[in-house]
């Protein structure tokens, strides 16, 4: 391979803030997919490919693909999504996507527009699931993961339906499957992205290699006890719905805590009838356990469920469990990782793993068999979803330095398979 | 004094039954004040009265006071309310009513029309205060406890304002407070009321003597944290405002155990943002805390309120308390309790005296300086304000028989005073 010529970090950040200025307004950045706004970035994107030798086709779930062909049909696929949530930031997504444009132009340069393996880049379409509350909306249908069954009638707030919203953006969404189609001779899958999380700002470290994305197990439970009058029941004689809810908002934290990086949250409660006046009758609240390993997950799941039996029990109240959605673990490959890991520590010295909480798209690439990894970038205050959420300027330097490296390594990588 | 006529519990019985016949549909009774039905209920009583040596009047706040004049000005007063929740049950407030209409028809027999003292019946108007949220409507404008800047602008779910709805009734807001001309030469109150709680089923009683009502502390609780990705935040980086809440639910059980008949009760939990997605950054909580004692009450709320900033610093988030609303203990006439305790005593051998936790009229009349006392009967599985609210038969006999006692020998001690 000859030496490349690097992709150049300032191009990409000032793209970044050009598609801020033309997508977000003052309360945060707007492109939701299938919406105006989400087909100007996706019109704006396809013009800075005008002097690239690449081509550009969308897929039969709405994923725009960009193609730069190689000698060899095996390619390198870099990708993101273009698409944000409502009042959301300038990095959410796009950064991986832009970053990929930048990555392009050098390989193009690099390669004089033939590089030895294809090169693509894809935009996702839906990673957000903002509007209908279907998240990896295109990445699913390529990775076949998709539920064309349930989604179908899903609607936004105005009571338009997944279907009608897919149809005006030319989706026919008893197609979207063939997507699949795409995954042909893709050697290997790369995604840069923000952390959406504290861990490498507390570490001080402005890069990680993620090692995968953690399994998800989320449940709703609810606690049935006996609505009291709050002034005549004697304490003794409660079955007070919230008390066993209580104790298990407690308990998740030793629960979690048996395992370095695992999470679990109880981030809704409700009360039922949910009055001053009332000892709480029926309690219900969610869960949602998450860990990298699929052994740890399964324990965790246990340890919830068999607490919350015992606390009811305490409580003289029942409990029930009903699963409202789950994905197992989905570990990124071993390769890339050390590659990833090596481009990190090339650019900025230290490196360090941590697996995703968060779901992306790769995970669905991953899902399929191909070799997959992620670079994450410090997140400030781990906030994202927002229009504060914010990287610094010297982060997304060495960021797009980095992942460029990553590139080229996964180049090289892809030679001696 | 002559030996007194006793009252007819079968006929106070029959004509609770024609009341409810009259007055429920299928999901209970529906007499809430201000409406038609109500307004039919007052009616049906006012007819009860035709052959009575009684004249009937409204005050100024819309309490009915039915008078039957006697030798001497100074009057015992027997009270309870027609109003009921919707959806309520047969026996809230108008046993009390129905049960006082007995007596008045015992007294006017036994004196043949002309008892020593006055004797009045007064139906207080919207004891429940289910529709406009304003409990002790009638009974607070009497004791001059009421706020009519406060209660001006309550409006019911139709958005009709209760200073609108007062007005189709025939009272203007603004003159409730003259309803204090009734204080004038009262000189004991008596109310009949089922227990609403279990206290007298678990002891196998039928009817017990109530000390006094219980003083109410009642606060909005607001914790503090800081909402986060729930796959993206680790334990240890997270201020789950869910966790001092939970915490606080649990710990309330402790500060009201110390105390034989207090009670603490969290009726309302709030989580925002409130989705499964995300660590709760804020947690809104509602705190009721009763005893019959000023000093317990106190403590229990000091011990409250530092048990939260305790769990807020412990999780790293902030607390903040809002008084909704509070009123102070109010014991009931030692002299009357005694005579209670005996009219039981000589009706079914075992007597019970315990604090009422839910507010009544009497609380009302008990504060402003009148002797008072209250007769619980049981109530079945401490079921009420829903239609399976009942009573047995053979209690309601006892309690109308044991109330009877109850108001002569409050004549008698009137004599005494």
């Amino acid at each position: 391979m000859r030496s490349s010529v690097p992709a150049d970090p300032m191009q990409v950040i000032a793209e970044l803030e050009e598609l801020r200025a033309l997508t977000a307004d003052e309360h945060g950045a707007q492109r939701v997919a299938f919406t105006p706004t989400w087909r100007k970035a996706r019109d704006w994107f396809g013009a800075k490919l005008a002097d690239l030798p690449v081509r550009r086709h969308i897929d039969a779930a709405g994923n725009v693909w960009v193609t730069m062909e190689g000698a060899s049909k095996r390619s390198l696929v870099i990708g993101s999504h273009l698409d944000s949530v409502p009042n959301g930031g300038w990095l959410d997504g796009c950064l991986g996507v832009i970053a990929g444009l930048g990555i392009l132009r050098s390989i193009a340069e690099t390669y004089n527009g033939k590089p030895p393996f294809t090169v693509k880049l894809v935009d996702w379409a839906d990673e957000e699931g903002a509007r209908f509350g279907r998240s990896l909306f295109g990445s699913s249908a390529f990775a076949g993961t998709h539920s064309i069954a349930a989604d179908r009638a899903r609607t936004d707030r105005d009571g338009i339906t997944l279907e009608e919203a897919l149809r005006a953006n030319g989706i026919d969404i008893e197609r979207i499957g063939d997507a699949a189609i795409e995954r042909e001779d893709i050697a290997a899958y790369l995604e840069l992205h923000i952390e959406q999380g504290p861990v490498l700002e507390r570490l001080g470290l402005p890069l990680g290699v993620v090692l995968g994305t953690k399994g998800v197990e989320r449940y709703a439970i609810t606690f049935e006890g006996q609505e009291a009058h709050s002034g005549s029941t004697p304490m003794g004689d409660r079955r007070d719905a919230l008390a066993p809810a209580a104790k298990l908002a407690l308990e998740l934290r030793a629960i979690a805590g048996r395992h370095p990086d695992a999470v679990c949250t109880m981030g809704s409660v409700k009360t039922f009838p949910g009055i001053v006046t009332a000892v709480v009758g029926r309690c219900e609240v969610a869960l949602d356990q998450r860990d990298l390993d699929a052994d740890v997950l399964a324990t965790m799941l246990r340890e919830a469920q068999e607490a919350s039996e015992r606390f009811a029990a305490e409580e003289r109240c029942t409990v029930k469990w009903s699963r409202i959605w789950s994905i197992e673990p989905v570990p990124f490959h071993s390769d890339l990782i050390e590659l990833c890991d090596e481009a990190i520590r090339e650019t900025t010295a230290t490196s360090y793993r941590l697996p995703s909480g968060p779901l992306h798209d790769a995970a669905e690439v991953a899902r399929v068999g191909i070799p997959t990894v992620m670079m994450f970038v410090q997140s400030l205050r781990g906030i994202s979803h927002n229009k504060i959420e914010d990287t610094r300027k010297e982060d997304l330097v060495n960021a797009i330095a980095a992942f460029d490296r990553l590139a080229v390594k996964t180049l090289a990588w892809m030679e001696s398979q």
